[in-house]
């Protein structure tokens, strides 16, 4: 954590930023290891290029962000109180003059915003993300050891939903089944919805799961991730229910095929346009290219989606310490849909592979 | 949905606003029909007063939008194009000049608001959501239908809870068997994370669910919601498990008799401040004034917290066909807490309460 708030405290001297006020639940939890969603209620870690940072939340918070591990000065405010009083009080007191501040320009709302300028009539406001996104790409050994178990806890989430799978059991009855397992191995938090699409639904790449059942012939696609401490897993797997054609074997393969190889293509000093195109050519060349029709992932840690995105035109070098997702996916509708994804992390020998449920082409009996 | 467009019309053009770009979630669902959470991209109604408003959505969405019984032009865009051009362009084509624009100020964010600014740089923008929240407090019959829906799927959701308390069941195992019910019966979503407390835990009025297993003795809170066809219910219960001691049953009797007052005293006419203090005076009373720490309740809707906030000082006046939550709770740290909570809504005749669970203290044995 300080060393996080350290590496933050050298970017605004360098850029000449008097204080950043950093107000997500993802990123204050990044600076202060408390998480909270106050809703309407103001959270915020501000920070200075050299003074110690504080945290200011509800008064009746104040006790679980102490708790958290937050090592500095925690303001609490009552209902009564106005919350930007203090936060103005306490730049002002660290800071002689406001001149540049640093914002979340895409999460702060417009009527925060308007109170920050009011505040400080003579500042300028700067994109505080481009800094955060970079702090936030590589991940620490703490952070890692966080996503692994949540990838362990998706494994076993992947492992219950194939087992309840029997004909005539619908979409909304094996999410049932697989959250209630993983609520009594302690699990709070799902990740983000639990996507179970079964036939011509799994087509739908944005489907969300209902009362269609299960027949025999369909493919079942599992798209889901837990909550660990803090840090989200996502993975998807795609199995075969008593029977698949050719055609379901065909498009399998093309996705595994794609989604190995940029596995394997995945190393240190390569774009992430690269390993986009390595799948997104395996699948093309297979015949499939058309109905490949979203980004191969994207990063994943403290948010489901983080920074970076994996597109075919994005040029970010990829680096030691990254975690992001390889999801390619093909969809052809009102028909055959599969999507195969798995998390990893960029070691120096290349993608050490977190969620490590089998992919080979599965047929439920 | 056509009667809402108009109203907000009538609005823009008593206040002489231009263009109303409305981009949150449930206010796009309000006067569209469409629900859609399109992460960080665009997804926009905008109104006018006179021309007919336009939605803007990614193209994969248009079709969902078309059908979700949108009556007027949807603009569809892809991932290679900027989408506020489109907003731009359209705008221009419906009024002359634009010199006063209605936006979400409590949710708009600062990159977006900017690229608005741009866009009309001459243009002052005005709080849209003093507007809709009045639009949105009064409910029509079609979303009390589905309200009441909702509440009965919660009272159902208290059901399956309660019969599945027994000696060491833990709050998430209760969770679980709650969620997994509801989800047979083909509800997709809940209203907030499913809350379970007991013993100690439910004098936690922020707690949430754990590993903690049900002991005799124990207060069990439960307190959830379900969303029914873009519509939340939100109801909370307690009941003892096996015995109770005398001060449990005090606690007990002071929060009902505090929640069916604030009930009685429902009347259009009446201001929320008032039923607040009733409930409120009937707590102190019985001595436990310094527990109840919250608010009595809040607006209920498309949003599971909506306008109204119904507290202590709030001089709005109740009126026909709100509906909002009666939740007072008493928590005396690490011993006992209780909440009871229903969903009313106001009738010429009083309140009428939507959630029917039994609320005489019950004793599971």
């Amino acid at each position: 954590m300080l060393k996080r708030v350290h590496a933050l405290g050298e970017w605004l001297k360098q850029e000449d930023i008097d204080v950043a006020v950093v107000t997500s639940t993802d990123n204050v939890f990044y600076f202060s290891g408390f998480y909270s969603d106050p809703h309407e209620r103001l959270l915020a870690t501000v920070l200075f290029p050299e003074q110690e940072p504080f945290l200011i939340c509800p008064q009746m918070e104040v006790p679980s962000a102490r708790q958290a591990g937050f090592e500095h000065t925690v303001f609490g405010y009552s209902d009564t109180e106005d919350p930007w009083e203090i936060v103005k009080t306490e730049i002002a007191k660290r800071t002689k003059s406001v001149k540049k501040i640093a914002v979340e320009k895409t999460h702060l709302n417009v009527e925060r915003y308007e109170i920050i300028q009011a505040a400080f009539p003579e500042a300028t406001f700067i994109h505080a993300e481009e800094k955060l996104n970079q702090l936030r790409l590589v991940k620490d050994e703490v952070e890692l050891q966080k996503l692994k178990k949540a990838c362990e806890l998706a494994d076993y989430a992947i492992t219950v939903g194939v087992n309840e799978i029997k004909a005539g059991v619908t979409e909304l009855e094996l999410v049932a089944a697989i959250e209630y397992e993983l609520k009594k191995k302690g699990v709070e938090k799902m990740s983000f919805a639990t996507t179970v699409l079964a036939g011509a639904n799994a087509a739908s790449p944005h489907g969300s799961p209902g009362s269609t059942k299960v027949q025999k012939g369909d493919f079942v696609l599992f798209d889901l991730g837990v909550v660990y401490e803090g840090y989200c897993s996502d993975i998807t797997r795609t199995v075969a229910y008593q029977d698949v054609t050719d055609e379901q074997i065909r498009v399998y393969e093309a996705v595994l095929k794609g989604q190995e190889a940029a596995i394997a293509a995945s190393l240190p000093g390569v774009t992430c346009a690269h390993i986009d195109t390595v799948a997104r050519d395996i699948i093309k060349h297979a015949g499939y290219g058309d109905y490949f029709t979203h980004r191969l992932g994207h990063g994943l840690g403290i948010s489901i989606h983080e920074y970076p995105s994996v597109t075919e035109t994005n040029p970010l070098v990829l680096q030691k310490g990254m975690v992001y997702t390889i999801e390619p996916g093909v969809y052809i509708p009102g028909n055959i849909g599969v999507r195969i994804e798995d998390d990893v992390h960029i070691t120096e020998q290349g993608a050490e592979v977190l969620t490590k449920y089998p992919k080979q082409l599965q047929i439920v009996k």
